[in-house]
């Protein structure tokens, strides 16, 4: 251990503070041994993950149950600390044993794969520890969300707006109902909801468990959720919208927003905006769309159709993490307005913190606008990112992701045992995998409760246990070097 | 840029797969250039960042007004990509007018320093690019969380608990505000807040800014945090408390939880919460301690003491980040319940994710503790920083920054122009720096308004814009090599 060595050493110089038998004036570790780890960490890090990213003979996972995998590891915290040779060890095991999100076989969730750009923003940004909130402590990373935001915007097709990089999607939602909420009536910041009517909000079937989530926790709760029918393509119903709304009304409750859904999880779905958009100005609702996965298509000329009507929301989830590759966790809630809403809705103005007699232009601080205190710096990945591909880099692998979907439905289609769900709109496929002993068998009940008892081995759902119906986000294909082959190991 | 050449010449290979008019079976960029591109910034972040982190003579920040830095960096982003060179002479300029967190001469926040394991830690997660809700795909640091979680709370003193990681004390502090509310009422996660009596939370005048932002975010409002008077050392007075649960119970309102702070942010204040859990115990409400800055004493068998009674809490928010040094963003909260109170209050029970007949024992997926979807392994850098300090470096580390902070308040007692605030008793040193001008003048209203126009100049301040008040947490101190110089360079 270097911090004992280092104490001896300091006791012995002469002009040691000694306070409460603490050295005050010597390192409390040996630099540059932390400097030489840090080295050689990042040496098995070169080697062991980013150098192996995209190779296809690597397992996407040693996989390990919980219990063997406890044995393993030596998770046990002790009073003494371990020598820099243990310790590269054990970061050995922990990459050895954790799944590859980045290899061209991991299919688990909607999101996979290297971006060498984003990943040294995020070295950057580990190293200098900054946290976003106010201009003096995090210059440049408030100047890149400010620009960051600009851009996004105007992808969306609004004049101005506003906007919060924040910890994912679910919070996005989180902050775009509370800030409907706020608009519709600004005293429950300071009164709450208790006494008020029933607050009701608006959202498909097929949308994002965190609707639940963000109901139940913003005090709302989940039964003033009303969850709108969808087409068999999973889109949100708009004459079922418009009833519904109508049923609140006449309940004697408070609608006072639609959370539209651009790219469903399961099926990659889109609402229909403009005719969402249509009702919410009929009724004066708030739109949010939750575009944290379809929102990237808007880079997309070829594709940013599928969110025809964006630009009429009031506020949208975009997460860059997901099909752009930024890395865990890039989200943005953006704004339509700019009139300082997302401001006054999330302000407690901490004199300590957010002084209004800086010797800057305090309107950079970001603090009043977050539900955060200390908060990463998560646009700057993106924007690297952006710097290094240019915008029709990010255009080419929206694209890329859309082909491939396009292709593993074609494949899906030539092969004996496999049937599609529906020709995907996006980049989530999905189909069932119909094991040899249920080819013959007819459809109806039976079938359908043998197929979910008898799962499908091979690697496509290595992870998804007996889920028989499987999303196969094209995107997860994005850095295969060959013909995917996925669908070969599963059959 | 790469891409483009990778497109050229893939199109050249007989067996390219065209969809879309985009080659599916090629790589999206060229590995081998994204490698080399990694190890060159990986060399620049080693020499401008880590090698430099504790060198004093460095400065802390190179200062720029908005304005000018914008013009400085090319913020741009564009249709087209830049050269790699380009690239790291952006990542050189990103770290050149970024604030130094690092430097022992960081004072702006309660947090300074730097961890070469953590940060290790660090970049590994971001290379892996795992998200936390699901054993089958981030098994190691689930279980890293788990084991993490479970001896903080063996330092809070509970036989047994439960706990998450999240993003940041504010976050924690409104997990544990929802969850004494499902507590005190379950039907509110269904039904909402609408048409239930006023509920009530308590909380001293000196806790952190988070308790209204949480207060208003979760739809119980701001007026229904009752704010309790503190003592002339910013310490909640029990006998105020309860007056203040009976003034509500009177009103005819619901309390139901007390929010204690352990440590506060600009005085340190512990509040009593022995005393405080009585009063608790007594009106069967929940106890949540924001311990997000004062929770690290528990590792100090000297200093746990100012937490005493903290076992009694039914909650408690803990950052390791702050004085521990783990990196932004470090932060648990951790439940006594442990009948999974935590899981049915944040369930939402998302089908495609959290299947309950999967391969394995699915009480290790945290997705459903959460307000998350992605969720990022936070647990994991404290985890690694703990094995290679072991429990005692941890103790040393707390140890050292209080005894800093009483070093501190002996140098302002000897040294002319400053003034004691009041005697710390942990690491927040609060003083008055009095310029040479105002030292004759009689103390009074034209004295202090006098001291707040004429702020003072030099390093301690530097970040702080015209606060007066200055807190110094010694914590900033802890790597420097030198006899403390703030003060001289402050007078």
């Amino acid at each position: 251990m270097e911090v004992g060595v280092c104490k001896q050493e300091m006791l012995q110089k002469k002009n040691a503070v000694l306070v409460d038998g603490v050295i005050l004036n010597g390192p409390i570790m040996d630099s540059k041994a932390g400097e030489k780890f840090v080295e050689e960490a990042c040496k098995i890090i070169m080697e062991e993950v980013v150098q192996k990213a995209d190779d296809v003979t690597e397992k996407v996972c040693e996989w390990q149950a919980p219990e063997t995998l406890k044995q393993i590891l030596d998770l046990e915290m002790r009073d003494t600390g371990e020598c820099h040779q243990k310790l590269l060890q054990l970061c050995q095991d922990v990459i050895r044993y954790s799944v590859k999100t980045s290899h061209p076989r991991f299919f688990n969730q909607l999101y996979a794969g290297i971006d060498y750009y984003s990943l040294v923003a995020r070295f950057i940004t580990e190293a200098l520890n900054p946290s976003v909130y106010t201009y003096e402590v995090s210059p440049v990373f408030l100047l890149v969300e400010e620009a960051v935001i600009k851009k996004m915007i105007e992808f969306i097709g609004w004049e101005e707006g506003d906007g919060i990089f924040n910890p994912g999607g679910s919070v996005s939602n989180m902050y775009a109902m509370n800030l409907a909420r706020y608009k519709f009536c600004p005293e429950i910041k300071e009164k709450g909801l208790s006494g008020l009517p029933r607050l009701v909000m608006f959202t498909s079937e097929e949308c994002h468990y965190s609707m639940k989530k963000a109901a139940s926790f913003l005090g709302i709760g989940t039964e003033n959720v009303y969850f709108i029918r969808t087409d068999e393509r999973g889109k949100m119903i708009p004459e079922e919208l418009e009833k519904q709304v109508q049923r609140a009304r006449k309940e004697g409750s408070a609608p006072f927003l639609v959370c539209a859904t651009a790219g469903t999880t399961v099926l990659g779905a889109f609402d229909p905006l403009d005719k969402i958009a249509d009702i919410c100005e009929k009724h004066g609702l708030w739109l949010h769309v939750d575009a944290s996965w379809g929102g990237s298509a808007l880079i997309s000329r070829k594709h940013c159709r599928l969110l025809r009507g964006i630009h009429r929301a009031d506020s949208v989830a975009w997460n860059p993490h997901k099909m752009l590759l930024a890395g865990i966790q890039c989200c943005a809630l953006l704004v339509k307005d700019n009139s300082g809403l997302l401001k006054k809705c999330y302000s407690a103005e901490a004199a300590y913190l957010f002084q209004q007699d800086k010797f800057y232009d305090v309107s950079y601080d970001t603090g009043d606008k977050s539900i955060q205190c200390s908060r990463r710096p998560d646009a700057f990945k993106f924007w690297l990112m952006w710097k290094a591909l240019g915008t029709t880099g990010l255009e080419e692998r929206v694209n890329r992701a859309l082909a491939l979907a396009r292709y593993l439905v074609e494949e899906i289609k030539k092969r004996e045992g496999f049937q599609l769900l529906l020709e995907p709109e996006f980049a989530n496929v999905c189909f069932w995998y119909i094991p040899p002993s249920l080819r013959e068998m007819e459809d109806g009940p039976e079938f359908w409760q043998k197929l979910h008892q008898n799962g499908p081995t091979g690697a496509l759902n290595m992870f998804s246990g007996s889920v028989k119906l499987i999303c196969l986000p094209a995107l997860n294909l994005l850095l295969s070097y060959e013909k995917p082959q996925g669908l070969s190991e599963g059959s």
